[in-house]
């Protein structure tokens, strides 16, 4: 049972003091996605940069037309409930009641610790690093754990955060296994929070369709399975009384006329996401390809973003960097490359020939 | 000095108990532009309906081209450092630094009293209900009070929050008071909270050049005075250390790639905000003009929305709803209505004749 305090401990001072500064840690997250920060890293690089940092769809749902009343005028209750009533069929959730919707999931990941007193938390590392930040940040008392067991060893926590399949390394939990740990927090009145940012792509692996059982808040992203990052639409799926109580708390018109137009569009499109399933699916499958034909060793992941584990990682980043690819590299994990999947074929030629190149000039034990 | 406990009380189940039924207080708060709900109400109203609930600028800022990437992509750390900046130079605030941005003004009501150990809150009142709603709910003692001169008397309140000029009245407290009050409310480590939702069609009574005051807090709204309330952007202006405290509070990306991209071009269109202003003023003066014309006294308002107080008020809301005109009523000031600007000719003749038609059949004494 491995586990380690996290480096993130509540700096509370504006909850408690009504000034401070910083509500959050004081660690600055490394987030994927930063073109601006890597033109600064890499000056020479040339452009257009191919963006492999991130686990976004590259290629997005097509923009239905958005009515000139969904920029003007507040959005009407009925396309709230109307965008509910769609993300809970299409993710499976018993109805719009156990729906809420931010303004980006992780929206949804700073207000949870905001509605819980202080206490202990328990994240299942490594992980997407938000979550054990925002509940530090909040003043809870927050654990990284490595695994299941440690979860369920002595007093466990009050708060559980479990992303499934995982961001990188695509670990997934069994449904049983989760629906288990669902109810032995729910009966300390505790909650486990699984985030389904990947889930998409395995319907099978998801818990949304228990979002009825108390304490059990399941996260969804929109952004990413339908390539629309900008639109920012996070999804909460819970028990009626919590989903109406975090509504409560994010307020009135949280998310943009234009992206209710769109995304309660693209959740009732089954078309599409039964294509874009495959799609993601044969696509993920080619870049392991292309990555182990220049000797590189996927070691898990989703179907929009894969992991290599590999000595020669920094050095990868780097040449790739140069070469105006960016992937994303983990503070904690030197070994730990993650790529997103190329949108073309000219972007896929792009990141063979760099990898061919970088790795006949590093020392396979360089690190 | 006049002064109610609100009916607002505090429900922090979720808060303390980690569950419950909800976060703000169980009472609905009306809201202007329910054309959804004015159907039900109206059903034989004729359409288009002409919505005159809100204090929303009928006239908006025509949307730029918006990129694929703002879509696509997470929104860029240099697109948000962008709008904050001009957000800073719009609305006269020291520096980008003071700035803190979010999905609508709504959503930074529904953080700030999140961001303080439950304390007193004083609301000067009538005012736009969410404020007090959002500071009871999050466990706060709020009190309503009448005038400045209740905020000042005895012990004062760790919070007080004004809406300035008010919604709907258009009261409007001096640059002075207004900085004399945060001084006092910086000196017992309390805010003064300025809401000038309303405030850009007259600069002058704006305090967001004092931004950098310790305890001021100053919310612009971007959607009214530019059109544009789907689009979902609200600025908070303090000082530093608290604007980056609500920032860390807020997360990153809370305001969309489109969002971003519009509102960045807007604030920097002196052009267009300038004539906007004459515009509306000059809407604003002859829409008083029509209603006195019937007969009807305005007693105040902003060059968005003008408030009538008449004793014929409930079958004026009543009458123009059913001719498909929505206003805006008031459930604790009955004579009161307020209405937002007509967007055309059309809705000037059907609102005048509307009014006329009601006013010839109501005994000038009924309610």
């Amino acid at each position: 049972m491995a586990e380690s305090k996290t480096a993130t401990k509540g700096a509370s001072g504006v909850a408690m003091e009504g000034q401070g500064s910083g509500v959050a840690s004081g660690v600055t997250i490394l987030h994927g996605g930063d073109l601006d920060g890597a033109r600064l890293a890499f000056p020479h690089a040339p452009e257009p940069w191919v963006d492999l940092s991130t686990g976004i769809n590259p290629w997005p749902y097509p923009l239905p037309p958005i009515p000139a009343d969904a920029w003007n005028r507040l959005p009407a209750r009925g396309a709230e409930e109307g965008l509910r009533a769609a993300a809970a069929a299409c993710y499976g959730a018993p109805s719009a009641a156990h729906v809420a919707a931010a303004s980006g999931s992780q929206a949804l990941i700073q207000l949870l610790p905001r509605l819980r007193a202080p206490g202990t938390v328990a994240v299942l590392a490594p992980t997407y690093a938000e979550h054990a930040a925002c509940w530090a940040g909040a003043g809870h008392e927050v654990r990284e754990v490595a695994g299941l067991d440690a979860l369920t060893d002595g007093d466990g926590a009050d708060v559980v955060v479990v992303v499934n399949p995982n961001n990188p390394d695509g670990r997934t939990l069994s449904v049983a296994a989760l629906l288990g740990l669902a109810e032995r927090q729910a009966a300390r009145g505790g909650w486990l929070v699984v985030d389904e940012a990947f889930a998409d792509a395995d319907p099978a692996a998801s818990v949304a369709g228990f979002a009825d059982q108390p304490g059990l808040v399941v996260l969804r992203s929109f952004g990413k399975f339908f390539g629309l990052a900008g639109l920012r639409l996070g999804i909460a799926l819970c028990a009626p009384d919590l989903a109406g109580a975090l509504r409560a708390a994010i307020g009135p018109w949280a998310v943009s006329g234009p992206g209710l137009t769109v995304a309660t569009a693209a959740l009732a499109d089954r078309a599409w996401i039964d294509a874009t399933r495959r799609r993601l699916t044969a696509a993920a499958a080619a870049l392991d390809a292309r990555l182990a034909a220049v000797g590189l060793r996927v070691i898990g992941g989703t179907s929009l973003f894969r992991l290599v584990a590999d000595r020669r990682a920094a050095a990868l980043y780097r040449g790739l960097g140069e070469a105006g690819l960016l992937t994303r590299r983990f503070e904690r994990q030197a070994e730990w490359l993650r790529l997103g999947l190329p949108p073309d074929e000219e972007s896929v030629i792009r990141l063979h020939d760099a990898c061919v190149r970088i790795l006949a000039v590093t020392d396979p034990s360089a690190r």
